[in-house]
């Protein structure tokens, strides 16, 4: 077997992000449309979001909330009605005029003027605005509460500056959208949700989370509250994986979402909204991709073993695609993870190696390369993407090992590989949160001198608010710097506010992000 | 038990769109959305929805077709390349003009003059333009075909008219879309697509169907062939269903989809595009709905089996609760269809007979009522929701039936209830194909005579083309009368044009249609 190293030009030390862009086009997982700031998903990347949506909507189900679509038009006059929400979403946003294309006369096509909209809508961004409208019409009393729903559908939010994955201007998510009597059942579906995401990104996808409240300067813009799970990408960087908002009656009163409670009186419910996107493909990339390309975790994988016959066009080809034939229903006959195994038998042209190639890039779990002496012996070569080479020989960790012991293995090893990928994150991240700083100064110094990819810092602070909060962003702004969230159980705060020096209140997460 | 007749104030027999309406709104199908032309859908019908999705997808994956996903945005300059897609299609759509709102002063919003789109963007009514583009990136050399993309997703047709489900601004749909070397592969693929979805609408949503290919006049924009599937509602009317084309190498040229062939010479793709929508869920509705409802076949009934426990405030009601959860366990070990039984314990406030209709009126297939008497009896009281009444009685057909009993004998009963609606409809459909008319005036006598409900008629013709076609297509229009297709496999025409007197060449379905 040949052993090239490294599958891709760029490494992760050198350039992060051009090395992240790098894995993005040699994975397979996404492209540049033509179109402005929109992305084409790829099979392999789209494969890997369908996984997840398939266990995130498991999760949501069992929950009890069920699933509705909801128009992709939003007409002004909603966004109008919330005033923070307006401040916050109704900017960069995609604006339909008209209804109609004419021939302008010059062999192309111009928005026909006769076919203007008397209202303009707007595509939509996210969907609280429209979706209160139909609470307000589906809750009358106490008994149709809790009212519990989730979308899953494309959103556009215009943006100048993209990133695949990450920041486009449409992308895909889910938004789950309740409404309850009270304050106490809201909070708590607020952090179900938030429970839930944490569950299935750690889970499902291996990354491992912070979950915590947001800073008031970080909220949803109409919400009362904001929690978010948090992860650490390879460059130290947080990205921000999923929210989840406690909207208090803010959306209820602007929509008018009323019930009438046990004893007859009329009430504003309260909500909440929560969303995960196609960003968490990006995350995936960021956490578990090394300097041959992507690694999937098997849980979110569309194939967890490549079986690659070495065929030579001769009539041999044939005895040797039945002996993988049988491997592959061997496979797909037992379980890992609780689902049974998924099972690609590779048999499109091109040599073997180039294959075996395309597959470690794209990150499928294991790859299994199948030749003529390998079947003589009933032996396959297996190759365990998460752990692809010899460290001491500097040579591919191919095992040769007997298929049927490598089929009656696949339970176990699919989810070792799962979670060493999820213990290797986690110790990353872990080594790389930095406490017991207690100056602004040595915040300052932290990040200007540990190197290019220096994590994130927990310090503690008085949770100023409206303009002294203010000033803390801008002098967090002015070193790149974010607060992610204050995370969910953290140690009680026992010292002074790093900016403000007052007595802290809570321990907060400052990072840069993505 | 109640036996209050017709959940519904209008029956078919009076007012079919009417009707129809009544089902869509008391099954708690959808709604309108107060966006001009778009629908909610609500959970019993988007759930209705993601199992036709989740058969469909499972058809389209086990072909080897892949899912992707394609900007919603398409340029101008897309639609302006393909001479007869920009005819067809160029229309109605929705235009973004701008990507920013500001302040109207006035306390409303507007479109920013200062942020509109250099080129306007469409919002996609389909997506053979901007995939042909990704395939004309991907497509290089023989090697990389057949090339199999599919995509769900969301589409917007700007409609004047709309009904739901049937014809909305904007709707959910499926688009295959498929690169080939020689127009034989590409046939075999379109071929392939229409039986697909002949045995998913068939199979799982049990509507009858007939495939076969459309009129030139009723041709897909750019297409070549388009085939259809044609399901007869219960007015008579045709629904196409579902449709698949042969594009030729139409889009291939306007898109530059070439590949080098075995000789090393460019040859232009031939591809196809096929699709079905939401639709369907309005198919499924005029299909199978009847004066107290709707009747969901157990395939795609997103709960196949209610239990509603007949609750008292009591603490009793902790035991019968207990005896439901049983049930529902025990119900849910089962298979029925393939696949493990879907049941829904229903506790949620309210009286069960007042929920037994609401659950009569969705169209569960089979609602179970369970008393306090009955859990000492060790039964269930058993409704089947497509034999819903007995005909001798007049009362509902409710059977008592030992718990045991049925819980194993879930998977038979699911599965007659399934080719029960199946008969029905092919009995109804077949009943009402009207063959052996031979002149016109036979058939506009047919179509005047013959009651609200008239059904199609078989007739033949010379399949004119061009200006003659046209002719025809008149004459049928004064009767508000369309050709549906030339039924695959039909018997060989032996008889005189109903249109020209020439000699037939082939049979055609003739159909009033939505």
């Amino acid at each position: 077997m040949s052993n090239i190293r490294h599958a891709l030009t760029v490494k992760r030390e050198d350039d992060f992000a051009k090395w992240y862009q790098e894995v993005i086009s040699a994975a397979d997982l996404a492209e540049e449309s033509g179109v402005r700031g929109c992305m084409v998903i790829k099979p392999w990347g789209y494969g890997i979001w369908e996984r997840v949506q398939r266990l995130m909507d498991d999760r949501i189900k069992q929950a009890g909330v069920q699933n509705t679509y909801f128009p992709i038009f939003i007409p002004l006059a909603n966004f109008e009605r919330e005033a923070a929400h307006v401040e916050g979403f109704a900017k960069e946003m995609a604006v339909v005029t008209h209804h109609r294309l004419i021939a302008d006369g010059k062999g192309g096509l111009i928005p026909d003027p006769e076919a203007k909209l008397e209202e303009p809508l707007v595509v939509r961004p996210t969907s609280e605005t429209i979706i209160g409208d139909a609470m307000s019409r589906w809750v009358q009393s106490w008994r149709d509460l809790p009212l519990l729903l989730n979308q899953w559908g494309n959103v556009v939010r215009w943006e100048m500056r993209t990133r695949m994955f990450l920041r486009t201007s449409e992308f895909l998510w889910q938004e789950g959208h309740t409404a309850h009597a009270t304050r106490e059942d809201a909070l708590e579906e607020t952090h179900r949700a938030l429970e839930m995401y944490r569950a299935c990104v750690e889970e499902d996808l291996a990354l491992p989370v912070i979950a915590g409240e947001k800073p008031e300067n970080e909220r949803f813009p109409g919400a009362d509250e904001t929690w978010s799970i948090e992860a650490m990408m390879q460059d130290g960087k947080a990205l921000q994986a999923g929210t989840s908002h406690y909207l208090g009656t803010n959306f209820a009163k602007a929509a008018s979402i009323q019930y009438q409670d046990r004893e007859g009186t009329q009430q504003y419910c309260h909500t909440t909204s929560w969303g995960t996107s196609t960003r968490l493909v990006g995350g995936l990339v960021m956490t578990h991709g090394d300097d041959d390309g992507l690694r999937v975790p098997p849980r979110v994988a569309p194939h967890q073993v490549i079986i690659l016959p070495i065929l030579r066009d001769k009539p041999e080809d044939e005895a040797l695609l039945a002996y993988c034939e049988e491997l592959r229903a061997g496979l797909v006959a037992h379980s890992a993870l609780g689902e049974p195994v998924r099972v690609l038998l590779d048999k499109t042209p091109g040599k073997a190696s180039a294959k075996r190639w395309d597959w470690v890039r794209r990150g499928a779990p294991v790859i299994l390369e199948v030749g003529p002496r390998d079947m003589e012996n009933g032996k396959v070569a297996a190759i365990r993407r998460d752990t692809l080479w010899n460290a001491e020989t500097g040579k591919l960790a191919t095992e040769f090992v007997l298929r049927d012991e490598f089929v009656s293995g696949i339970g176990a090893l699919l989810e070792d590989i799962q979670g060493s990928l999820f213990s290797e994150a986690s110790e990353r991240r872990d080594a790389n949160i930095t406490r017991g700083v207690t100056e602004w100064d040595e915040v300052v110094q932290f990040y200007k001198s540990n190197g290019k990819y220096p994590g994130w810092v927990e310090v503690q602070w008085s949770k100023p608010t409206s303009e002294a909060l203010e000033k803390v962003v801008e002098r967090l702004k002015a070193e790149k710097l974010t607060i992610r969230n204050v995370p969910r159980g953290s140690d009680a705060a026992d010292g002074a506010c790093i900016f403000t020096g007052e007595p802290a209140v809570e321990r907060i997460l400052v990072a840069r992000a993505y």
